[in-house]
This record gives C-alpha cells, structure tokens and sequence, in this order.
C-alpha cells in the first residue's frame, strides 16, 4: 500500500468475489473504517484523458469507489491546521486495484480519466449533495502540480 | 411507468446529468422514497444471456441501479399476508430505463444479463450482507416463468 500523506485520507482494499455468471464487487458496510452515516450515493464518469478539477466540500467525507475502468486522484492537503498541510496525495484506482478512497472534508480533490474505455465512479456519501458546502477552482492549473 | 403489482415494490425515475467531462448519474439520497437505512452497498455484474436464479431475502430491502448495461429483473410474490400475492412483475433498467428499484423483504428476486457487453448492478441494502437471511432456488425453473 501507498504512505499516505493527507491526514484522514484512508484506502481500504475491496473483495472481488468471482461468480461464473457475473463477479460481485464489495462497496462499502456501515461497519467498515471510514463510514460516517449514509447522505446518498451517486455516479461520476469521466473521459479518458479529460480531468473534472479541484472541489473541496466543507462538510462531505467522500467515498469513492471505482468499479469499471481507471481513475488518478490528487488530492491536495491546504488545512492550516492539518500535520500534512501542502502535501499532494495522488493514487490510480480501478478494477486492477480495487480499493476505496476516504476523503475528509476541506481537502482539495481532482481526478482524471486513464482508461480508455469506461471510467465509472461511485461516492457514498455522507449527506446529501448541497452546492453551499462545495468550492470549486474550474481550471486544474489553479493549483499546481505535476498530472 | 409500467403498473407495479408486486406490493412493496418501488420504481423511482433518477436523473442523469449531462457533463462535457463525463456525466453524473443518481443513486439514492436518504430522504428518497424506498430508503429504509444503509447497512451495504456492493455491486453485482450479470454476462450477457446468463440468469442469476431466484433469491428471497427475509430481512434485507434492496434498492437496484443499474448504472451500466441493462438487466433484466422478475419478481415473484409468494407472500401468503399479501395482496398481489402470486403475481410476478418483470421489468428491464439499465442506461436506457434509468430507474432504481426498491425490493421489499420476502419477494423472490432473479434477474439476466439483456446487454451484450457489460452488465452492472448496484445494491444499496439496509443491513450488510447476513446468508442466514438468504433464501435461494438454485435453478431459474423452479418458479415457473416465461424467460
């Protein structure tokens, strides 16, 4: 497993369960490390080669989870109060390493498309999408680093 | 919307939302009609033309999104307490029919692979996976019904 240099960020391996008529992926359980209550799940896709850019929520943990194709996220730590403020935390995560993202609120995300075919996203989050608690910067250069 | 006349299930429309990046699909929010807690969310993948044969929970509700490729669920109420008790209900969802479906406890379940390149089934339960409330038929022809 990668070091993970963002305070409160959590990767946490998945079973993939094969069955001959179609493989069972787990997602999440609310026993699991890194739930905090249940505010609704929703799909992202994203392009081969496009990026969505940086979003930080002020109130939302993430989880997500990608279960076709291939996603890179950068997450980018500028809490003042984080042990781990200025760090970049970058992972590629997909059907060839299934695993879920934790994402703590006031972090910034972004992420990328690196499968050519289907990139499909899942967030179980913790509350119900409100566009108050959420900061955007449109362009991915507003926030340097190194794709 | 077809008429449902299985009691206790739910067909809920879900929006898909237009991204030039890739787009945003609905899953669930707690304050929707059919959500009855979060205890798991896993994903099931179907082949093309193979069936998942006839599963009854006694305790778990299911809510169904199929966010790629289409598949096709029966129901059968067996429910002795229950008004349409006898009747099936058949329905296909998938990209083109983006709806989720609520499944009440103590329904026989199945369901078949109609897309030809991949099928995918979110579950989002109100209580994790338990097999000791799983009832199974392991053949599709043991509740009789015209695949």
């Amino acid at each position: 497993m990668d070091k993970i240099n963002v305070e409160g960020v959590l990767l946490t391996s998945l079973k993939k369960i094969h069955h001959p008529k179609g493989d069972v992926f787990h997602g999440m359980k609310k026993s699991d490390a890194g739930f905090s209550g249940f505010g609704e799940a929703y799909f992202s896709t994203i392009n081969y080669k496009d990026a969505k850019p940086w979003k930080k929520h002020l109130r939302m943990t993430l989880n997500f989870v990608v279960p076709v194709g291939t996603i890179r996220f950068v997450i980018y730590d500028d809490r003042e109060e984080s042990i781990t403020k200025g760090n970049f935390y970058d992972v590629i995560l997909g059907v060839n390493n299934y695993q879920r993202i934790t994402i703590p609120p006031n972090v910034w995300v972004a992420f990328y498309g690196e499968g050519e075919v289907y990139n499909l996203l899942l967030n179980l989050a913790n509350m119900e999408h409100d566009p108050s608690e959420v900061e955007r910067k449109d362009e991915l250069h507003e926030i340097e680093y190194k794709w």
